[in-house]
């Protein structure tokens, strides 16, 4: 699959070329607190609130990133990518603002409510029989055909960095974290929030929140190398990819624990943010609230940020 | 029913004091906007969130108003109302907060979940025979009994000033409203609005929002006197009382208009809010929205104030 520089970690560097490069396009998220989960953990939470982002997602920090980075002409040729998630409908937003085209490869069988939703961004979806491998074909054609640009939703170190724009103004709004709490999936926003904070606050150690019915990235973190998992089911659905040598670069180097959340935890944990703090967050977003809620101990006392990446959930 | 300085109107100095007054027991509540919804009706909405407020919404003003205002001695007596939605949450919240009583009478078939909710505030629930009559004599004889002071959830003076400081805080942050739209019930927010905008931008417009099915403002606005509705059934269900006194003081002499939403509006409206600003907020905050919605052409380029009431919603 043509992706330039397949190799390339990103550095530090790269995020705050990011933060400037995409801060016209996106929202700069606000924390919010809640003294009512504050009591019920007996820690301070610091909730950084990508549900309110554009799109709906923190995904769209690296998609805005990579569309943004591309010169004139290479950008004339357009983007695509897989995904029938946030990352689709961000790649969409994105192109849409620079003026360019997004493809978008999606099986034939996805709901049509996520179809209609990348069009609703100005995407276009390019269906495809349900198999990874007539998906990665009908992409791989299609790079070969028109020359856009293969945006992975998080194996592309320009997406990393983007993601770890996220982090950055957390870190730039909330003091002396002990610790940060975050979604993982495929490891993007994980990896993005490694590369950050490794480099402007070491001491905060960061803990990858991960559904208890997709552990692929537990038994990883516990193997010393990537599993994968055999198509796990989650209410989380952002959180079903798996691991890619770029995001387990910074998990397997940064993340201090992966902490587990069984479905009913996840939804329950989703239900009471609604109730408590007013806001709609998505399955995914709550699974970080949800391994706080049953890890007490380890947070007690402790000033912890919980990125909630995103609200796009069927109400 | 005692209730000092019944005929007391309150004046901008009232709304002033009161902002210094509840300012340590409130959030400060943002206010934030939605391109999505910018684009759809063709002017500038700005949403106050009083979804995010203590205790879930506005009326926590005008209840830690009253509480914060009375006397030592006075306070110690505790503080009585009747409600069996966000008043009596808010009046409990209020006098937990200075660490005196509140007492709720409510009907004894009130649903569980809401005599729970004000025990949750640290209220004690009285429950009586579920008519206007009993309500009130029990009230009475509180009152006589244990010196309580009285806090009607609209028609009193320190209320509706508490209630003022809402509008205020956007006048402080949103420059050049041409029109401020609010729901209303027994008109506690509206007259508060009224009392502020009068006074710092006598060039906004003020809206009522209100149910068709429950249209007795509506009626009333055009009668020129109060006319009562007659058991209305509405999903915005903090809107179903009827205007006092006070509050039709405010109502007939500064409200540019009453606008009507039928229930399949409000709820449509509710649903768009939770969907595309990832907020929760109620039914009775909803209203607003549909009746900008339905009155495009009223609004179209103007800079609109829309007041999200409250978020507690079933859910």
């Amino acid at each position: 699959m043509s992706n330039t520089n397949q190799l390339y970690i990103p550095t530090f560097e790269d995020v705050k070329a990011a933060h400037q490069r995409i801060a016209p396009y996106i929202h700069r998220t606000p924390v919010l607190t809640s003294s009512y989960f504050d009591s019920l953990c007996g820690a301070e939470l610091f909730f950084k609130c990508e549900n309110f982002q554009k799109a709906g997602a923190f995904k769209v920090r690296g998609a805005c990133n990579a569309v943004f980075g591309l010169s004139d002409e290479k950008a004339a040729k357009g983007v695509a990518t897989h995904s029938s998630g946030n990352h689709a409908l961000s790649l969409s937003y994105a192109a849409g603002r620079r003026g360019i085209k997004a493809t978008v490869v999606m099986p034939r069988t996805a709901p049509e409510a996520k179809k209609a939703a990348v069009r609703g961004y100005g995407g276009e979806v390019l269906e495809c029989e349900p198999s990874t491998t007539a998906r990665e074909e009908m992409l791989e054609q299609l790079v070969a055909r028109t020359g856009a640009d293969f945006v992975h939703p998080y194996n592309d170190h320009r997406v990393i960095a983007g993601q770890g724009t996220c982090s950055l103004e957390l870190y730039q709004e909330i003091e002396a974290l002990d610790a940060v709490v975050a979604p993982i999936g495929g490891g993007g926003m994980i990896s993005g929030t490694c590369l950050t904070l490794s480099n402007v606050s070491p001491r905060t150690a960061i803990y990858a929140a991960e559904p208890k019915n997709a552990d692929d990235v537990y038994r990883s973190f516990h193997a010393g190398e990537i599993i994968e998992d055999d198509s796990p089911q989650t209410v989380a659905d952002g959180l079903k990819v798996g691991l890619r040598p770029r995001t387990w670069h910074f998990v397997s180097k940064y993340v201090s624990d992966v902490l587990l959340a069984t479905e009913a935890e996840i939804i329950d944990a989703m239900y009471l943010t609604w109730q408590r703090m007013k806001i709609v967050i998505e399955p995914s977003s709550a699974v970080p609230l949800a391994t706080i809620l049953k890890n007490k101990s380890l947070f007690e006392g402790k000033r912890v940020g919980v990125i909630l990446t995103g609200g796009n959930v069927d109400l």
